[in-house]
């Protein structure tokens, strides 16, 4: 298994295209950087399997539907996530790339349909998990106390040196490993349950600046007809 | 060996945490993101051993001047770079941490003192081989033809599979391979040396916004005074 990480500057968000011998899946891309993405695919000779996304975004709009439209690719997301997708990840469930399982865990908080991702020795957390700090849980049905249980309960309780691929940075940080952010993460190291929910409903953040436009467009695969 | 990639926004540049072990290098760090770059090497509790430059930058300042001052490493950099640094590296001499060897391999041509660092497996190109492209070849002592020899005689002779860390990317990708850069570099795959001269000359670019604050700073390793 292969992973490749791409960034948008915009929104700063993290692409990955995973992939083992030549099948692929592309976890969380932006609309933007499509051809960008695409593009790699076909240099690296790879087949999309899937798309996924690790949970309805607000920062940017999915290119998950034209994807599909353009490869054939299936999308997938959480049980509670886009309707518009193939196929509804429950806790558990798994997709094959060539020898490689793709393991969906259901870590709500940040938002309701937040899934992280776990392959062998890597974990993709989307914004449950950030590096040295984690997505808000103040919008989509975000809960901070849930947030708390799915880092502590399912991600925390990976071996240390797991790798950990984020779904965003915004100080040039490209990966962390479990172990570091039991360690060092501000809002989670050392914490209780109610300090944690404390920082998080303290934190009193903007809304992010494509919420009424995402949203809606991400439940719609990217704004695209579903098929 | 671990490899940590950083980035800096403003000036896209790549920063390498290198290391095996507690011993570790730094590799082309800059000066607005030195705070970062330390506390990430202390959290994960490592010796900083070396600061390397791949060459002296005409983009950003470089923090290895102040790295050395605050923590004691070594600075390096060509044997044809910034005369402040403390090791000037000949084609061939490793830099050792742990058990991974580091070795320096002259690759002129972006500037004429422009090094690539091979490690097991992976190759750090600073400017002269990027992804899908390559440094310009226009200014401080550049020459494209020089810069044709060293990618093709230094970096396509490694194998394929060997990882490529740039020094910089513009349009979010983190890394590549050797193999990769040969089938589809659009100014190398299927050129010949005349035809990347007429290519790179063509380029036309603006001088880069910082070359005449950066380059005297960046030889004196980022304006801090030598020891």
């Amino acid at each position: 298994m292969q992973i490749r990480q791409l960034f948008d500057t915009e929104s700063s968000t993290y692409t990955y295209l995973v992939f083992d011998g030549r099948e692929a899946a592309l976890i969380d891309p932006v609309r933007e950087q499509i051809e960008r993405d695409l593009a790699l695919a076909r240099e690296l000779e790879l087949e999309l399997s899937y798309v996924i996304e690790t949970h309805v975004h607000a920062d940017h709009i999915t290119a998950a539907g034209l994807i599909r439209e353009r490869t054939g690719a299936k999308t997938a997301a959480s049980a509670a996530g886009a309707p518009c997708v193939d196929l509804h990840l429950e806790h558990g469930a798994t997709l094959q790339l060539g020898a490689t399982s793709i393991t969906a865990l259901a870590t709500p908080g940040h938002t309701d349909d937040s899934i992280s991702l776990l392959v062998p020795g890597a974990v993709f957390t989307g914004d449950t998990l950030l590096i040295r700090g984690c997505g808000r849980a103040d919008f989509q049905n975000g809960d901070p106390g849930q947030l708390y249980d799915s880092i502590t309960r399912e991600l925390f309780v990976l071996p240390d040196d797991t790798s950990l691929y984020p779904g965003h940075d915004y100080n040039g940080r490209t990966t962390s490993t479990i172990g570091e952010e039991k360690r060092h993460n501000p809002r989670l190291a050392g914490k209780t349950r109610d300090q944690f929910i404390a920082i998080m409903t303290s934190l009193a953040l903007p809304p992010p600046m494509k919420l009424a436009e995402s949203v809606p467009a991400n439940r719609a695969c990217g704004g695209v007809k579903t098929s």
